[in-house]
């Protein structure tokens, strides 16, 4: 037995000559995931719960399961501009199969776009485990940030004021009794960053989510993943949208298109 | 206006100088999928329901969401072996962040792998439309294949006599009444393939979720989609295993790999 | 030994248990690239003549890699607005690394996009064979096109006229005596297509290259990747400017980029 | 105007309303990259010398030319088993176009799979501008790296430890008089590095390739870009050989791939 450094930590994990995975067990007839049968999971449970088994390595309670279908309906679309629409837009446009175009979409979704759920997910996570007193500590990481002249991921929209999905996260968080120290520590620092510039820099839906599943216990390097599967449903609607509406190789860009869906209605 | 045609279809499509979009409505502190307010969605409906909002343009009834999510686990995960979870934990092997791996993994999804939903789904949509005596359309299917050389997608699997995912489905479907003129084309080809040849060809998932999005009213162009954000889950758990057990640039293949996760459980 | 289909050709092929490649052989202090040593190859021949080497199996003629360097050439760049520009600087504009902007913009490589080359070879390819009498073929070809309605891949610019890389290309293939019966072939298309609609439709720069490679010996298979490897030059040019003169996530559109570079110089 | 940060940066630079880039000038007819016209590259200039072109902004010296030629061979292949050859064939395996799968092979080249090139050209560029007494830098550097635990990118080889590609780029640096204070700093290092451990550290060819073209004049942040061209090459050869040679959704593993091309030959 070697130790080795693995990618994300640097840190020490252990080599074996044979491989090995804890996900899925596959044999003639079988499929089970983390130790269920497909077929009961596919009978008794819905795919935002199957999706927290395969991350988190357990079937969620109810209360984690309502509470990932709402982190994984956030993110679902944010119209035409966003850099993973027009990627995967400018990749059917090309002619190109859909697995492509979702692809390059996904590729846009770095440290700018989507990313500041891992980087926020990572900073809470680290400072959170410094105790219980989330004034205290938000305080220590807004000075350190101003000195470091590094800015908080998951602070302030270019576009949205009060974004409709953080005040959604936040108050189902709260009924479903899921508001630990890493939502305390994000809230305490949006006051400060508030009153300590000009102004205001609200939590943006990326910084919510990244302080909600903290709390439900998520790795931080898993944080981009949620905005992965999450937007991965709005790509296929632009790719197939750009493939049934519009000429190959039009000029496209971020700007100017005019929304001509059905109009606002009850759920 | 001109008339113009787009990729998939080669049909003619209208062309508008001024772009459009009919997927969500953005406007500030404003996030309309296909005209229901995000919060309205994040807390009344589920992940599933809203790909079906956004793929079809309608939420679907209690019967299409349960059917949706079954779908949707259904393809979650097979294992390292398939080529999307190869390709995924080699791109993180080489270093690289967790979308880079997840593009990686789709850009596998081709018409060997996955690709096969789309093909037989489209097969199956332009063959149903010839009427409603399943047993004369499927036979004129098979002999029409023979004749060409051409194999049938969706039938057959290198592992799996039996499919569990494949049994469950039409169970569901049945059970749910979405046992249309698709999944009966599909299931008369089965019987027809089983007696022609020697060995029998049972219906694979790939086949099995065409037929059944075919009877709930997906285009076939859709087909990929399914099976891409499906199996998205699962690629992001073997990033995530790639990533923290192993050491960079280890030698990957797609044998060997000993399952050393939870045992059987029940749900 | 079995015989199985291949991915591209649908032709049978044989499989054997043991895996072989024919491209390099790896042993240690040991390289050698189509069984020329590295260090000779790096010490006697070019870039271009080393992927002439690694596409068609042997070293090129003089002759053959002057007009290999000409072709990479034709088509490193072609400004900011193709669908491969936009989608290399969309995922850098989201925060990510070099090698998922390249492969960002490769993705946009489709039927639409480059893809004219391979599909313009393959046809060129396919009737070249029935003869030398070119223009009775031309006359077939586009008569046949126009009966099942398809356009022929390879003629026509959005934007030039006249192309002066066509015209290079043209010129080049003539001194160096590769003008053989594809290049004729595409010229009496031209001539046909020109003649027989109102507006003129001049072969543009994939049909030339698609001709000229067909007239060296390349399988049109491999035709996307002249493109692929010459534009990949210019998609680090964008990505780099894009990382280092744009801040992150500005809206990017393929309109209204001014040029601010060099004024016209002579080589 | 208003200062914000770039990606790779995080320094400031200016935002303008309107873009710009100084890459191609394009108009009707003209299509001209860094202020030379299309016709005149490649009439007069090979694809590596138009390369450099675009990366630097002006066209090189004979002596830059021979040496970019010489860097851009090094790296075109070394067989099936590195992760970018593996990831084209896989993508190739599940039945996708050709973009698609060199796309998926650029994708693998990351921190560990040359990546060394960027991150080791970072250090020699930082580190060589503390002044001209190679030997005393290369000291504290070493000393450094041991204090924080990091090991240097660009030393040691998992196969070669004479890496002929080293051998001869260092060759040519000295006899095209590249050989500045970034390849001393980098033998130094070398020297220590061999003295201090037990084992040898040898630089290997993604550190001689970071050393060259410090020396030559390169953005370290361009160092990634000289091995994803150059094994562009190799990846189309693999795609080729994998759609042409073997059935769709083989099991592709990187070992046990027996060499059956042709036998060892003189340039």
């Amino acid at each position: 037995m070697v130790r080795h450094k693995n990618i994300y930590e640097k840190e020490l994990v252990m080599e074996n000559e044979k491989s090995f995975t804890g996900i899925t067990q596959i044999e003639p007839g079988v499929i089970r995931i983390r130790g269920y049968d497909i077929a009961d999971l596919m009978e008794k449970k819905g795919f935002a719960e199957v999706i927290f088994l395969l991350w988190k390595g357990e079937l969620p309670t109810p209360a984690e399961a309502k509470m990932m279908e709402a982190i994984l309906v956030s993110s679902v679309d944010h119209g035409v501009t966003p850099p993973s629409s027009l990627a995967t837009r400018v990749v059917v446009s090309g002619g190109n199969p859909l697995n492509a175009a979702i692809a390059g979409g996904i590729l846009t979704i770095g440290e700018s776009h989507g990313g500041a759920i891992e980087q926020s997910a990572r900073i809470l996570q680290e400072w959170a485990k410094k105790g219980d007193d989330s004034a205290s500590i938000a305080q220590e990481l807004v000075k350190q940030m101003k000195q470091t002249g590094l800015r908080l991921p998951g602070y302030g929209h270019r576009l949205h004021k009060i974004d409709p999905r953080t005040v959604k996260l936040f108050d189902l968080a709260n009924r479903l009794n899921f508001t630990g120290k890493h939502i305390k520590l994000s809230l305490e620092v949006e006051k400060l960053l508030t009153t300590s510039s000009g102004k205001t820099l609200p939590i943006n839906v990326d910084g919510a989510i990244a302080a909600v599943i903290s709390d439900m216990g998520f790795d931080w390097r898993l944080g981009k993943a949620f905005f992965i599967i999450s937007r991965c449903a709005g790509l296929v609607a632009h790719a197939y949208e750009e493939a049934t509406r519009f000429k190959p190789m039009r000029k496209l860009g971020p700007g100017d298109h005019e929304y001509d869906g059905p109009a606002r209605r009850e759920v």
